[in-house]
C-alpha cells in the first residue's frame, strides 16, 4: 500500500514513516509543502534504515504530489493547519482513498495541557468537513508519544484508537497499525467520538508531567 | 483510616466499598439518604465478605452521619447529584477532612457516550465548589468499571488518575488506592487539570461497546 504522510517532517511524521517502513512493506511517501524539504527528510529516513539493514521503500514530495500517488493519506500536522493542508490536496484524492486525522487541538495554561474542542465537534470531524464527499475520513495515531514512535528501539506496547464511519476505512487504517509491531488498533467507535479520543492526548501530556518516568507514557486498554 | 461513601449503595461505591473492606483494615461506612438502605447495604456487603473469611469493619449510617465520623469522605453519587449531596454533608466535613469526587457528567447519542463538561470546568471543580473552603477536594476513581471492581474474584491491574491542588490530600487519596491490590495511583495533576480525567470515562464506555471482550475495560499508562 502507498502511504502519504502530510507533513511527513514533524515529529509524528517522522515516527509514523519509520515505524511503517521499518515494519511493513509499503512505500512511505514523505510529504511537506516543500518539495526539498520533503526529499531531504526521506533521504534521512531512509539513511536510519539502511544503518538496521531495512532496505526501505521512503520518497520525498510536495503534499499534493504526495497525496495523488497515495492511497492512503495521513494528516500529520498541527490542528490549525488541517484544513488548509487537506484542502491543499483535496483534488488529488480520488474515491476511495482514506484520509488519516491524527491531530488534536490543544491549549496549555500554567497547570497543564488542555484539549481545545473546535466547533465542529473534534479535529476529526473538521477533517471529514474540508475532505471531499467520496473521501473516508479515520482519526488514528493522536495518542502516540511521538519520541517514542520515532525511537525504532524503543518498544511500543501501546493501542492507538481508531474512530471513524466508514467500515472499510477503519478496517484499512487498524491493519495498517497493527503493521507495525508492538501497536494495538482499538476501536472507539464514528466520528461522533472522536472528541473523547482526542482529549485522551492532553491527558496523557499532564501524567507525563506529573510522574517521574513516564515521559513518553502511552496507553493500553484492557 | 476511616472512610465515608456517600451514595455507597450504589455501583461504584459498591465497588469501593467492597475493595477497601477485603484489601485494607480501613473502617468503611456506607452513606445514602435513607440510613435503613445504608445499614442494608452494609450487612449485604460485610456478608459477602464473610463468606470471604474477611472480618471487615462496614457500618451503615444517613450520609451527613457517614461524613461526621470519616476523615476521608467519597461523594460516591451521579453528577447531578453532586452539589446537592456535598452541599447536605457540609456542616459535618472538618479542616482536614479529604472529600473525594469520583463522578462524571456524561450524556449519550445514538453514537454512544459523551463527556459533559459543567461550566465549572469539570465535576471535580464542582465538587471544589460546593465543599467549604477548609476541605481539600481531590478527583480520583473516576475511570474503573463498577462490576470488575464490585467483583472480588476480578484482577484488577488498572489505573486510576489522581488530580486535587493540595498535595496532602492527593498523597492520601493515592494510598487508599494502592491499598487495593492491582490498582495504581497516577497524578495528572491539579484540579484544572480534571476535565481530561474525567473525559476518559465515557471513551472507555465507547471502547467497551466497539470492542468485544472489553465489557470491563480500564486503562493502564506506561
Amino acid at each position: 500500500m502507498d502511504i502519504a504522510l502530510l507533513g511527513g517532517t514533524g515529529d509524528i511524521g517522522e515516527g509514523l514513516a519509520l515505524r511503517w517502513a521499518y515494519h511493513t512493506s509499503h512505500t512511505v511517501i514523505v510529504g511537506s509543502r516543500d518539495a526539498e524539504r520533503a526529499d531531504n527528510k526521506a533521504e534521512e529516513y531512509a539513511t536510519e534504515l539502511d544503518s538496521r539493514g531495512v532496505d526501505s521503500d521512503i520518497d520525498g514530495a510536495e503534499n499534493a504530489a504526495a497525496a495523488a500517488r497515495a492511497d492512503v493519506v495521513v494528516a500529520a500536522v498541527p490542528a490549525y493547519h488541517l484544513t488548509d493542508t487537506v484542502e491543499a490536496v483535496a483534488d488529488e484524492l480520488d474515491d476511495g482513498d482514506v484520509l488519516v486525522s491524527p491531530a488534536v487541538g490543544m491549549k496549555r495554561d500554567e497547570e497543564g495541557m488542555h484539549y481545545n474542542r473546535p466547533g465542529a465537534g473534534s479535529v476529526t470531524a473538521l477533517a471529514a468537513g474540508a475532505a471531499p464527499d467520496d473521501v473516508a475520513v479515520v482519526g488514528a495515531f493522536h495518542n502516540l508519544a511521538a519520541d517514542r514512535l520515532a525511537n525504532l528501539d524503543a518498544d511500543l506496547d501501546v493501542d492507538t484508537l481508531i474512530v471513524g464511519d466508514d467500515e472499510d476505512a477503519v478496517e484499512t487504517v487498524s491493519a495498517l497499525a497493527e503493521g507495525v509491531e508492538g501497536l494495538r488498533a482499538v476501536s472507539a467507535g464514528g466520528i461522533a467520538n472522536a472528541a473523547e479520543v482526542e482529549g485522551l492526548t492532553p491527558l496523557l501530556i499532564n501524567i507525563a508531567m506529573n510522574n517521574e518516568g513516564m515521559h513518553d507514557v502511552g496507553v493500553k486498554f484492557h
